[in-house]
């Protein structure tokens, strides 16, 4: 291992906070000699790849340890929350919009792996041996270079290479294959619409009348296939914008919220407060803190570049 | 490099010849000291990826030079022979099955690269960068584990390693996205068709009937779309398939010609010698003989199997 000194937070690459919301796929690689607990949620699906180092990571409202040759999942708009027991806590980071993975065929019967697990699912995740683990890591690096460059069939690389940390982790979490038609699908096609659409009208009515289904089949079925009710679902996309908003703008809090679909100022700031702890302006704050933290640190892909995975 | 004198032969592994024309993937690790000259054909497209030695092959009527970081294509049902000017020959052998790669989504549009190249197209899959090359073999190493286990996903996992092999192949020799609809999309499936019907009436009125298209318009799309004449390649086929059988059987020639679909021994005969430029019988009296040599020499993954690759 070169200097740590050299690990550094790379969070601050430009794309990173545009990424968590608005890109595909994107990857990272940082490390944190400070637990900075600030709270946080993003639409995309984050996958952490421990190479070394230790926390905690608190999601919704449960508690999961990461450590060396582990992997952690967190669902796409799951709030969560970290705290570094042994620093620094260096990691991979790969983000990837769940509406995204959807639309890929193969892959969209694997859906289940892009979610919070439960602890004791997410322990499978944990002492992966180390053949595994460099395989997935070279995947990561390999998904790095695809990212960066504008290679001939690059969606294409891109397809393979995330179709196969796929099936390297639905085998480590043991999950069976999803069928994917039917009612799957069509709860599949409200979601992605949820996640593109947040801005406008969603209540069961008018997704009724978009999807031709009754108000509580898609409520009732949503639930089902998600083990989320749809409404805390629609909440938690539009925080999840409303704070990548946040993040990058200077904007009222009345617009705010009407941007990111409220009719009403009170709900959307409850719904923010219940994700996150915070208010809008706390947030923003914190979160003004920790880019200024990160942004110390310096970026570490170069360093590693050489070592050629 | 460990003893080379581990190296050896492991095309004698049980299912090898069976593979050739049947099996969707096989992969194969193989050093020959010698250079046996037998002329060979077979259904499934072969990749060679060189790690040590160098020798030439000639595959059709052209000469093409093989040696250390170099990948050759031979195209499905093409006779090729070897001799080996530098041994041990050391090479990993990918065959896949044309039919197998056409049924897979993406793939589909890059059969361009499973085919026998020009000697000018080929030179691009020689002196290969180690990282590409490695990587590679690496995909090689991963395909075996895959085909030889039964693991959660296998299929799916067989697709994404195929995958990537095919876009860092297409890459390497720079060849553009086929648009897989239209009349490509219909030649493709005469050619299935051919594949696995070829013991059947194959003449260009019977295909015209179950594909509904005029004989002349398939005759000079066949030839378009793969710059085969559509008539050498039912032929090709037909060879392919009477060559395995000959190998594992004892068959009288009028026998062997009906089962692979020809009506008169003579044209059977006469095809046969211009594919291979030998007789079956003295084919089938090569390959005893080759078989015995081949017999002689051990497998080698189990012992490639503790370096971990």
């Amino acid at each position: 291992m070169e200097n740590l000194n050299e690990f550094l937070n790379c969070y601050n690459e430009k794309d990173h906070s545009i990424a968590l919301n608005n890109r595909n796929i994107y990857v990272s690689y940082s490390g944190d000699y400070k637990g900075n607990p600030i709270n946080h949620v993003h639409n995309s699906c984050e996958l952490l790849f421990i190479e070394q180092g230790g926390g905690e990571y608190k999601i919704r409202d449960q508690q999961y340890h990461i450590e060396k040759n582990g992997v952690l999942i967190i669902g796409g708009t799951d709030p969560h929350s970290r705290r570094f027991t042994q620093v620094p806590c260096i990691r991979y980071g790969l983000t990837v919009l769940p509406a995204f993975l959807q639309s890929l065929p193969v892959i969209n019967s694997y859906m289940n792996v892009y979610r919070t697990h439960s602890p004791e699912e997410a322990n499978k995740l944990r002492g992966i041996d180390d053949v595994t683990f460099n395989r997935m890591v070279s995947i990561i690096w390999q998904l790095r270079e695809e990212t960066k460059d504008n290679g001939q069939g690059k969606g294409d690389m891109v397809y393979a290479l995330l179709l196969e940390m796929t099936i390297i982790l639905n085998r480590l979490l043991q999950l069976e294959k999803q069928d994917i038609s039917g009612m799957y699908k069509t709860m599949s096609d409200i979601k992605n619409y949820i996640d593109f659409h947040y801005a406008e009208n969603l209540s069961l009515e008018e997704l009724s009348r978009i999807f031709y289904l009754q108000p509580n089949t898609i409520s009732k079925n949503f639930r089902k296939t998600f083990e989320k009710n749809i409404n805390s679902y629609i909440h938690s996309v539009r925080v999840s914008n409303a704070v990548r908003v946040l993040e990058k703008n200077d904007i009222s809090i009345t617009e705010l919220s009407e941007v990111v679909g409220y009719a009403s100022v009170n709900t959307f700031l409850r719904q923010f407060r219940e994700s996150l702890g915070i208010s809008p302006l706390q947030y923003k704050k914190q979160f003004e803190q920790y880019k200024e933290d990160a942004g110390k640190t310096r970026l570490t892909w170069d360093i590693r570049e050489k070592k050629k995975y």
